[in-house]
């Protein structure tokens, strides 16, 4: 194995559009160094240059928009300019829930509406704990048993090595199941 | 869409496998509740409940290995049975680098050597920051660049709502490029 430095290698992670609203008005950004925090919480990781950084403060809420393929020219988009100078309220139709301040694109396939529970900063980040409140779902992404089909969704990921998206596989195996079959003498 | 509720959807994640050592053994445990912190840490959300938690916190390191599809029946298999109880050490090969504390696995694409630098603790989990010291990558899964190529690597992924593994799939565009596409005609 080669030793290549200290390098983040926690990769892909889902993209993501983060919905906000500031002076008024709606604003977009994507983000995708995200995390899962305990089971019912979740880390949006974002510099504090973005301006969106504003809206999440003063509101203490946001939605996070998983991002499809159908989606991703307009979801890279957002990531490219800033609502500092650029409107970008327009980009995606949307809806609201019962939060203020979390706009929720109808065309993605899973838009959650989110509380901000903590704000942990670091030097250039704010780290933001969000939960969610509500999750919309869109119906053809559903599996008989009510819950979300990831292999329908089709999540667009994110590495940061090389700068690029990847799509979401195949469903390969259940968990806590396929180890099961483990055995010293197997393995 | 439908309101399935208090949901977290921001799934899959890259399933990891952490290492640790516990009263002089070494032990595994698997981690896909992780995150990316800033641009240079990363999270592990870990239950309070597990045995691993208690070597995170004396030795303040650990090791983060991705995990591919050859490795995932030992992976599945460690995050099945309790190093409480059972002795998980001999489940992978391993070598040591500079840190005590924090072996790395042989056969994983990805092993990330690591400095706990915070513990934000809840009421049911440990999520621990952590800062990568050194990054050892099997050798295949660089590109001619010398950066990890995710497509190679192939991650293993997890999502929550159907407690499910899926594979990582192809690379379908560059960040901060295909938005460039964006029109509001277009889109």
């Amino acid at each position: 194995m080669k030793n290549i430095g200290a390098v983040v290698g926690l990769y892909p992670t889902p993209v993501t559009i983060v919905g906000t609203e500031i002076d008024g008005k709606v604003n977009w950004i994507t983000i995708a160094h995200i995390g899962i925090w305990g089971v019912d919480k979740m880390l949006l990781s974002i510099n504090k240059s973005h301006y969106t950084n504003k809206g999440l403060k003063e509101n203490r809420t946001a939605s996070i928009n998983i991002v499809d393929e159908a989606m991703l020219i307009e979801a890279d988009y957002v990531g490219i300019v800033s609502g500092k100078n650029t409107d970008k309220s327009n980009v995606f139709e949307y809806f609201t829930g019962e939060l203020k301040g979390a706009p929720l694109i109808k065309k993605s396939p899973i838009a959650m509406e989110c509380e901000i529970e903590e704000i942990y900063e670091t030097e250039t980040h704010d780290n933001f704990i969000v939960r969610p409140v509500n999750t919309y779902v869109r119906e053809d992404v559903l599996s008989e048993n009510g819950k979300i089909d990831y292999e329908k969704v089709n999540p667009v990921l994110f590495e940061m090595p090389n700068k690029q998206y990847l799509s979401t596989g195949k469903v390969i195996a259940k968990c806590w199941n396929i180890g099961k079959k483990y055995t010293k003498d197997k393995c």
